[in-house]
């Protein structure tokens, strides 16, 4: 390796490293995730990080085509362009030189993965995936080209039963985090496309989903201007108050709902699934829901044909930290029609970053080393040797400073990693067996003999 | 979606999908190593997938580059292009379309961290990691283009207790996967320069390497040839002899190895590291050792200076599942030189391999849902779904079929999903409150109340 002066490392925008700290954070929010997707016996998957291009290209719309990162073929790539090739510009170009993708997210591979090995699932089936993607997006604050998915779905039924258990899914996901207040909305495209029907637009509820979407943050005005905009006419508008006016609790809105779209089968269908669902989760136990009925969750709507879910944390304002729903086409793009399923997606950075603003992390999970041994001198290191053992033997994390460097280097080095407890060996300690256990915390001290202090480690860990 | 007839999605070459049997087994290795990781101390880093070609260009020769999967960059690089550019060749057009590469492996990024965060790293600074890397190698049985490696490394101190640290860790992951007939081969770079000193080669050690890590393969005479071809006189190669007649005890070929590199200083320096880590590894406990001392061993040594390891399963012709050993000067490419460091990589998928051929998955690492609830109408379903959810706080991975389908459909789900246990809800046991527990297994059944049932499920768990 030659040795390069000046050449100053950075990471690639949009990406970053994960130090030990944040690190030790994230895998309590994958482990509490995976923890709930298997005990509801979700099975995990695992699928390439590049696919094809031919897998990858037309599934996210043309801004996600753009947006996919494309590995360029190895070997002579260039023997095989022209320059003809070249004067056609990079879209043309592309297809030339490139024949894999980053996956974009967890969603089309699972697809492709069911309908490679369809006639092995168990169907229903039932799989969780953790694992990250890549978006080629301008970076900004909150927005990065690698970030995790963890995603739950099943396919092969219809059942209601799937919706319930996603709902209680997420409360016990969020509850074991330890973030309490959060709301998930809920919603089914049924009652949105009854809307539509209700107020004379047919058909029409992604134009209205996508108006509507935005009532939280424009308000009923600006609403109303952008449904008119998009042709929508005072008829129209006005048929919609309904909408507007609609509170109180969910069996209250429910109740409104049903009167008002009393002619719209469609509507009565989704309002039916909906009740159902919430029953089911009732039946399952789920204690102090945060489920409220938001008629104008959409989540872009594309491929969404029933329930529609969002989970958002209160008391910060960062965006939804979960979000999934019912879909009847994910397998359709690969000549495997009319499969159904449900899922649910958690966004790993985000609720990071609610927990970290609202300091929800346990103790626990910002812990690495739990003792380090300070030797003084090469007695106090014989000491030390097996007790390390003895240590780690009892699933306690214990490290020896490795060298026989000054007792001070050693604390700084405790204080550093934050390990809560040094056991300092001197020549006393040495003489008598008898070990100075100190609390890096209070600055406590006592004498321990080397028994004990596994014995008091172990249990300050449990 | 377009629904598009007749396209058969497919795998990238030289990439895997990890279905739930493949995925559960590996999070057993995964899981196993990183909490031998976890208690020696090691703490957990994670970096992008993707880094600047910058930072990853000239750091494994040239076939490395050339293995290297580079990412097209975004936007319109086409423009950018001329003809000129495009007659140079693919070498030479490569960098203006790529600025970003996949991760190749583990220790560059580790390299690259370490000095973008020199100023805030405790140091020793012990980390393990544990991510895909990517390689544009021909895809052939047993290499992939996509696979896992599970690294720790210590940097910041040249203490042979991190050697010997090395060597617990190596038995306990084997150990604790379930390998015990494992050889671990042990080496140094200075025992190595010292056989090329006292054979009158000083400072040829690698070209000595290269033909003496084939002696299992291809056998002394031929490693004569070879030493031959490369320029070593008659007086060299006799001067090998004791190099493969030495054999025996480990402290029998120490003793041969101190007598024959009498005159090596830096032989007897590589000795004598040798025989302390082995002392460390006996003080920490180290007990039925597989450590062996191989001369021959060198593992490519470009970059190794000290001790280096290799891991082999015995009984299986798979090649080296873990791998090591310590440099000098891993930060000297990013301008940070005389960083020491050593450590450990294990190989997730060559481990796997080991595991399924001698079978030595344990049945836990196999097992998804241990029970099913099946009913047999809705009257049932108002049965099971409390039960479900008592089940699930019991932390018994447990499921409803979603759908009210036939007894026979609901069983072979269960069995299709190897769960071992179902629950017939049936009129009988809706009327009685006796469910009856079936042992997918032995076919046994027997009858018991819901809370019985929690009981019996959460206690055949542990």
């Amino acid at each position: 390796m030659p040795y390069l002066c000046g050449m100053k490392p950075s990471v690639v925008k949009g990406t970053r490293d994960f130090g030990p700290a944040q690190m030790q954070k994230r895998l309590f929010i994958f482990d509490t995730i995976r923890q709930t997707f298997r005990r509801f016996g979700f099975q995990p998957l695992e699928t390439p990080s590049m696919e094809t291009l031919q897998t990858l290209t037309g599934k996210y719309g043309d801004e996600g085509d753009q947006l996919l990162f494309k590995i360029l073929n190895s070997g002579d790539f260039a023997d095989k362009l022209t320059e003809a090739d070249l004067a056609q510009g990079s879209k043309k170009l592309t297809p030339k030189i490139a024949e894999k993708g980053l996956r974009y997210d967890l969603t089309v591979p699972f697809a492709r993965y069911v309908v490679m090995n369809r006639h092995a699932l168990p169907m229903p089936f039932k799989r969780y995936q953790m694992q990250p993607v890549w978006r080629a997006d301008r970076p900004q604050k909150g927005r990065y080209r690698e970030f995790y998915q963890c995603d739950a779905d099943v396919v092969g039924t219809d059942s209601l039963l799937c919706e319930a258990e996603i709902i209680l899914m997420v409360h016990e996901v969020f509850r074991n985090l330890g973030i309490q207040d959060f709301t998930l909305k809920v919603n089914n495209r049924k009652i949105l496309a009854g809307i539509a029907e209700a107020i004379g637009r047919p058909g029409e509820e992604s134009t209205l989903a996508v108006a509507i979407d935005k009532l939280d943050k424009i308000g009923r005005d600006k609403v109303i201007d952008e449904l008119r905009e998009r042709g929508f006419t005072n008829a129209n508008v006005s048929a919609l108050e309904p909408l507007f006016t609609s509170s109180g609790t969910l069996a209250e809105v429910l109740a409104t709902l049903r009167t008002w779209l009393a002619d719209s089968e469609l509507a009565q269908t989704g309002l039916a699934e909906l009740a159902e669902t919430l029953q089911l989760a009732d039946a399952l136990g789920l204690t102090d829901s945060r489920v409220e009925l938001d008629v104008t969750l959409a989540r872009g709507l594309s491929y969404y044909t029933g329930a529609i879910f969002e989970v958002k944390a209160n008391g910060v304002s960062i965006g939804s930290v979960s979000g999934g729903g019912r879909y009847d086409n994910l397998t359709g793009t690969f000549g495997m029609p009319g499969l159904s399923g449900v899922g649910i997606s958690f966004g790993v950075d985000r609720i990071y970053d609610v927990m970290d603003e609202l300091n929800l992390f346990p103790a626990s999970a910002a812990q690495g080393t739990q003792v380090l041994l300070v030797c003084f001198d090469a007695d106090g290191r014989a000491l030390a040797l097996p007790l390390l053992s003895q240590l780690r033997a009892a699933n306690v994390v214990a490290e020896l400073y490795p060298d026989l460097a000054k007792v001070k280097k050693q604390l700084d080095y405790a204080n550093q990693k934050q390990i809560p407890y040094v056991v300092l060996i001197g020549s006393e300690e040495v003489q008598t067996g008898q070990l100075s256990v100190k609390n890096m915390t209070t600055g406590e001290q006592q004498k321990l003999s080397a028994q004990q202090v596994v014995e008091a480690m172990s249990s300050v860990k449990a």
